[in-house]
């Protein structure tokens, strides 16, 4: 029996047309599903907690040689759909560009890369495994999303030597940048307090205001790093101050200030949580405040360090695009933080200028290079 | 026919009762109006801008020998109710204290000084005027309020040849502190414009947050002076931050700041302002921010020199209390920063500790002790 090459561009249209806003599945799983099982793939569902998850593997379980591949289908809202020019759902195709919600942030990705491996197991079967891990859940709280796949393929002995997840990476141009590792990513809420009292007579009040300013000023003015071989300098950035308090005869009992660190493998969440609060207490005992200090780590800082992963995307790019993608740690939070606690990944997608906005697109002809790039990847991992 | 004494600790509860936050008159100098209508007292309603005010004169027109007393009967705004432990508009009594928004500040004072004057022309008619300026709005923007009476006063040819104001004055004991001069102030409002990003890519957004901080921090720790013969050292609180930025991926656009100095008379108004804009201009080119500057101006410093004034109410201070007040000039803005333009002005009322707070009180021996202090101003005067 032979085949027709599987369109991605057909296949990322389609998937568009799934209305997947966190958390609805909205028929983008069951699609992938059908499509993998026809190939051969042993498809298993792993919802939990509400959110939809679909793990598939085509060949041995368990095999060291386990191609993985982890993306999302589930989009970010609309937002304001009066601003948008074509159908969010549409999928229409103009002047060579496909519209609508998720058509770059990720379907694409995720179409590219099982359209390459469908087509590759049918035509070139190879000695090992191909698995995909795609997840309902990465625009959300993705407590439920990858984590479940990844902690259902720890309990079934399931497994990825290596991965790849298909965030678009590329900056300017298709095969302009990898991403092998990421920042992580805390914030840190402060509500000083301190003793509401008249403007006019200071001594009997204690502002929080200056201790607030104080704080903030060091913190922001603090240099964390000066960047590493492979991470820009971590930056600290105050987000929002907010008193609330109307009366300028007043001062204040209290204020709150919000801010975020995006921090590089020289700093983990443990060890900036502990400068905040040594400057926080610093600063306290300066004026006499008190400080209530809460900290939520969204991600550690990681790295998989340049080698065969990312060799074998940079060859593949490289052949298919003639450009050398450049090895960046740069951008927000991605899945990858939880898979690289299970193998060696790394993210390379098409360009992704245009996610989370109004008219998201993706160029058509970057998605059939893409599903070209993956398709060599395959190739020269099982070669 | 003969009268009662007029009970002050009566009079006191019946206006707390009256709800009058600024600028509600809340049937306040209604009350009052009548009282003093009774005594023979010529009443006219001053009201402006949706301001209520009262103007009570017994004598003379513009008589050489004008007592005047300026008070007002709005009270700030109760505040977080639920920290109260008595209705704010109750005016209860428990142990020898009366509680309620306005008890301290100041219908006590008010309630005081009618009640001394009303006794005083029955009993003793006094060759000369006594004159009553009562404002609906000395707690708010305070510009239709004492202002719009000094205005009728100017037109009409009526006349205080010296003035009490009865806010009060005392720090700690009935009778320790009157005041002959007050700090000026001035309101700042910054509202500082950067440019809005992603908490990831700093470089692209120019966030304003660290920008305050630095202002902020500077303005606060700066030492305006060391005092002066009459004035304690000039202050500056910040009083507000606000952002409104609630995304912590979002560094904001802008952010506000509102900050209020009390200044003694080695600054003006404008000395200040150009301090001001010159640090705000210095912080704006540090950061690349551009700021916006609005201040306002509420009343220069000024001083009433010790002399005849202050002598008079030391010496009934002193009668009553056995104390010897000192003569200050510190706290808050009062209307006698209007008045002082109109004549020779001192401020004498009871102890303020509570002002402005939650179960605002004051002790009913005080409101007695008060009129009697008021009604031997006025014998003394007139004597």
């Amino acid at each position: 029996m032979t085949h027709q090459p599987t369109d991605p561009v057909q296949l990322t249209a389609d998937l568009v047309r799934c209305p997947s806003v966190t958390p609805e599945e909205g028929g983008a799983l069951v699609l992938l599903q059908g499509l993998l099982e026809a190939a051969g793939f042993a498809c298993t569902r792993v919802d939990r907690g509400g959110v939809a998850n679909l793990f598939a593997r085509w060949g041995e379980k368990g095999h060291a040689k386990s191609f993985g591949f982890n993306g999302h289908t589930d989009v970010v809202p609309v937002g304001d759909l009066a601003a948008w020019t074509v159908d969010p759902f549409g999928a229409e195709v103009k002047d060579g560009i496909l519209y609508g919600r998720g058509a770059t942030d990720m379907k694409s990705g995720v179409a590219a890369f099982a359209a390459a491996a469908v087509d590759f197991v049918r035509e070139t079967p190879p000695e090992g495994a191909i698995v995909l891990t795609i997840t309902g859940d990465e625009e959300g709280d993705a407590v439920d999303g990858t984590t479940a796949l990844l902690e259902y393929m720890e309990r079934e002995g399931e497994r990825m030597s290596i991965c790849i997840v298909g965030e678009p990476t590329c900056p300017e141009e298709m095969g302009d940048m990898m991403k092998i590792g990421r920042r992580g990513s805390m914030n840190a809420h402060f509500t000083m307090t301190g003793k509401q009292g008249h403007s006019a007579y200071l001594h009997r009040a204690l502002n929080p205001m200056p201790a607030m300013a104080r704080l903030m000023d060091r913190l922001s003015s603090h240099v964390l790093d000066e960047g590493t071989d492979h991470f820009d300098p971590s930056t600290l950035a105050v987000v929002t101050i907010d008193t609330g308090n109307p009366a300028t005869n007043v001062v204040p009992a209290q204020t709150r200030a919000t801010l975020n660190i995006r921090f590089n493998d020289t700093h983990t969440g443990a060890s900036l949580s502990e400068w905040l609060r040594a400057e926080t207490a610093k600063v306290d005992a300066e004026f006499g405040t008190r400080t209530e200090l809460t900290i939520k780590i969204s991600g550690e800082a990681f790295l998989t360090p340049p080698g065969p992963l990312s060799e074998l995307v940079a060859k593949s790019v490289e052949a298919e695009t003639g450009r050398s993608p450049e090895l960046s740690t740069t951008g927000g939070t991605s899945d990858a933080r939880f898979v690289r606690h299970h193998c060696p990944v790394v993210e390379f997608g098409l360009v992704g200028k245009t996610l989370h906005q109004v008219d998201e697109n993706v160029e058509v002809a970057q998605i059939g290079q893409l599903k070209a790039i993956y398709t060599r990847m395959l190739r020269d991992y099982f070669a």
